[in-house]
């Protein structure tokens, strides 16, 4: 295990951390909340440890895939307990776990809460919270891999164990340049978000939380009823950017260079966006009767699905009231999950096409023994390391959420709501249905259970297998 | 398309099923029911259809994988549409869905029923209820193969299709030897249950018909409280049988030859027996509070846990009152199923096996590239085959059970009820929770909800690649 390599980059991971918290400092300023003094105490504690670490010289280079999934669940770990500190500090969230639950919630971009009055939290603690879901759904090492001149061909290991979806692909030869593409997309698609939102009479604050968690598809709201209170434009403004945000970006860089119709072409994408029509369609005509007209079920079917499918977790209502159908349609939303390569979490598109297609392939292969059938995903055959580590991870995957939902249950809820709280926090979404419904929150959870989820959180975001090695003794044996 | 060696075989159904149809017609006569008649008209239905078909020249013996799944769903469907004859002919269950739901469940040995008083069955209907478990457990097609002077090469394409588990091994090099040994193994162990039951005092009526539910796997009863009423005597040992028709048959084989080391050894077996233990010890304890003694917990624990992995569905109470966490544990085992090339469904304890394994061997290889660790079972290397079919069949039933729990959420009932009918019928248990609990029955659903309910018990039963075959298009298109 290459430890000074490691150490290294978890100082900078606090370096940043410290940098990242000059905006709700500058908040705190603005708003003179003297709460703001626990970002500068946060920033000094992470400087003191990040900045002895950095200069300490590394004595290899060798960095392997293992040493990159260490190093990035490490990271996230860091990055979480050093972002729960201000809220620890100024006693906004005393309890240390709440104070984490929150953070690794927010950085995974999960957007469950633990609070039951989100207004009584001051301005520059709201958006320390947003912004954790902007910094976490590009993710931290792709930010570090855009600006720090590293050398070593580790680039590719950091970006594989943290970027979303069976296989990473680069936009250009090199992997700072890629990081260094996505991150100028992610930033002028949420400074779009926040003018539209700003046309929308919305307060500047407001749209910057707002587009932060529209943005990483984290779903901490700033009020206590979510989003319901703000205006119909707004909503369809979220709505929107919500489906954008958990488009593959590979899609945007392709209409960037103009290679139109190779960005037409991306099945994911369009399966995608089909898998969202037909959703809304359906949940629209299944809650017809609750609302006023059918334009208005629509919009909120378009808001629910939107926001579930990009595993947001915005809602604009309590769905958790609608029919079995329509939340049925959404528990299945919740596993489907977003585009690879966007800001959204769940299981992916790509995952479920790739299984299909091999599936396809395997009875078609049954009917016609003769005929060489491969599979094919956006006109390319499919990589048999992909079907490979594709089927792992949804063995992976089933085990973990066995094994939560099997400690959940210790806490003696109902079963529908310790499944849905599990699928909510294993794929990043939020809001679950009951007790962990849209209008509750997670505090009513004893402290062993959130740490349950907590770990799931994580293992969602990172898609499990960073965890898992890091919590592999055989990880830290030596050779 | 092999035609007219399919219809052959098919032919061959209709013949047995007239003559399965020796055993309610003596039941009739003894006790002198007047609609056992019913059976009388079927066999003349069934022959009429029958001995045409098998006197028919076969043109050709190619017989493919295609044809032998084909042939195997056609069987099925044959075998449970020509089953269902007597209860509508006899107005026992008048409706034909009804008739054929009940068949249905019980070849497949699901155990799930829509009638709600089972007690007004006549005699003779209740034990042909009850034999359709025996043949389905151990497969129509397998008990053909003993029998019939097959030639050619297909054999293994019918047993293959037919037979649960990811891969079918030979006990013997010749299949119809297999299938003998198969068969010779099943009756006896069904003629030592029935022995212990009377042993108990059961009537002999009683006997055979719970006999045939515990080796088939099945689970109807004949009283309306399934078997809540019996001894506990008969429950212990309805329990040690259920959890002995669950194993995997080879083990059984292999003592039988005196190859006690090598039984002792199988992984499967000894993963099933230890996920039985620690299921029954979690509920023991959980259940605890329910009942007058520990040691009453523990054989409730034990005769609902043996019930739920192996897929029976007797129940000897309702388990839909236990704690979240004991049901839980229930529905997780009623994914995990028996062993495979037993009488039970479920996803089958070795496919499960092998998805860890996988796992393990990738995170291995993560860690230490340069190590070569391929998968074994059973002390042999995991086939890649093996592997892939064993993840084909998880996308294939992670997709069917998504449609049909998309479908059946039509009927309007509430979630828990929704999830549980489906992996009670996918995986051929019997009961699930709620509106399908223990204590409800399968009548309070809708034709079309019954209709997906017969395809995914049916699907299970065959393990999905036969009906996915059956149904596809391109299956009937010529070439």
């Amino acid at each position: 295990m290459n430890y000074s390599m490691i150490s290294y980059i978890l100082g900078w991971i606090f370096n940043f951390e410290a940098a990242f918290m000059i905006l709700p400092g500058i908040t705190a300023i603005i708003y003179r909340e003297k709460n703001g003094l626990a970002f500068l105490i946060t920033m000094l504690i992470c400087l003191t440890i990040g900045i002895p670490l950095t200069r300490r010289k590394r004595k290899s280079k060798v960095f392997h895939a293992k040493e990159g999934a260490v190093t990035v669940a490490l990271s996230w770990l860091v990055l979480s307990i050093a972002g729960a500190l201000p809220f620890i500090i100024s006693g906004s969230i005393p309890h240390p776990i709440d104070a984490i639950f929150e953070t690794v919630s927010g950085f995974t971009t999960t957007g469950a809460s633990i609070l039951n009055n989100v207004e009584a939290l001051s301005h520059c603690m709201l958006i320390w919270r947003s912004f954790t879901h902007w910094i976490g759904g590009m993710g931290v090492l792709v930010f570090i891999l855009c600006l720090l001149p590293l050398t070593g061909g580790y680039h590719m290991n950091l970006m594989k164990a943290e970027s979303p979806g069976p296989s990473v692909s680069k936009l250009v030869p090199k992997v700072q340049s890629t990081a260094k593409i996505l991150y100028t997309i992610y930033i002028i698609l949420t400074i779009v978000e926040i003018i539209f939102l700003l046309i929308g009479k919305m307060p500047l604050f407001d749209t910057l939380c707002l587009s932060f968690g529209t943005a990483g598809t984290g779903g901490f709201g700033i009020k206590n009823d979510s989003i319901a209170s703000y205006s119909t434009y707004n909503h369809v403004v979220i709505t929107v950017f919500m489906i954008l945000f958990g488009i593959n970006f590979n899609a945007y860089y392709l209409l960037l260079t103009k290679k139109v119709m190779q960005a037409a072409k991306n099945e994911e994408v369009r399966y995608y966006l089909g898998i969202i029509g037909l959703a809304i369609v359906a949940i629209a005509i299944n809650t017809r009767e609750m609302f006023t007209s059918f334009g208005r079920a629509f919009q909120q079917a378009a808001f629910q699905v939107g926001s579930i499918i990009t595993t947001t977790g915005f809602s604009s209502c309590d769905f958790d009231l609608w029919p079995t159908l329509s939340k049925e349609i959404l528990v299945m939303l919740m596993f489907i999950g977003a585009c690879a390569g966007s800001t959204g979490g769940g299981i992916k598109v790509s995952r479920f096409l790739i299984l299909g297609k091999t599936l396809a392939k395997e009875l078609k292969t049954a009917l016609h023994p003769q005929v060489v059938a491969p599979a094919r995903m956006d006109g390319k055959l499919l990589n048999h390391e992909t079907i490979r580590t594709t089927n792992v991870f949804v063995a992976a995957y089933i085990f973990i959420f066995a094994a939560s939902f099997f400690l959940i249950s210790l806490n003696g809820f109902d079963m529908v709501t310790n499944f849905t709280a599990v699928a909510a926090t294993l794929n990043n979404i939020g809001p679950g249905l009951e007790m962990a419904g849209p209008m509750q929150n997670f505090g009513c959870f004893a402290d062993p259970a959130k740490l349950v989820l907590i770990f799931d959180m994580l293992a969602g975001r990172l898609e499990i297998f960073p965890m898992l090695v890091l919590f592999m003794p055989d990880t830290w044996r030596r050779f």
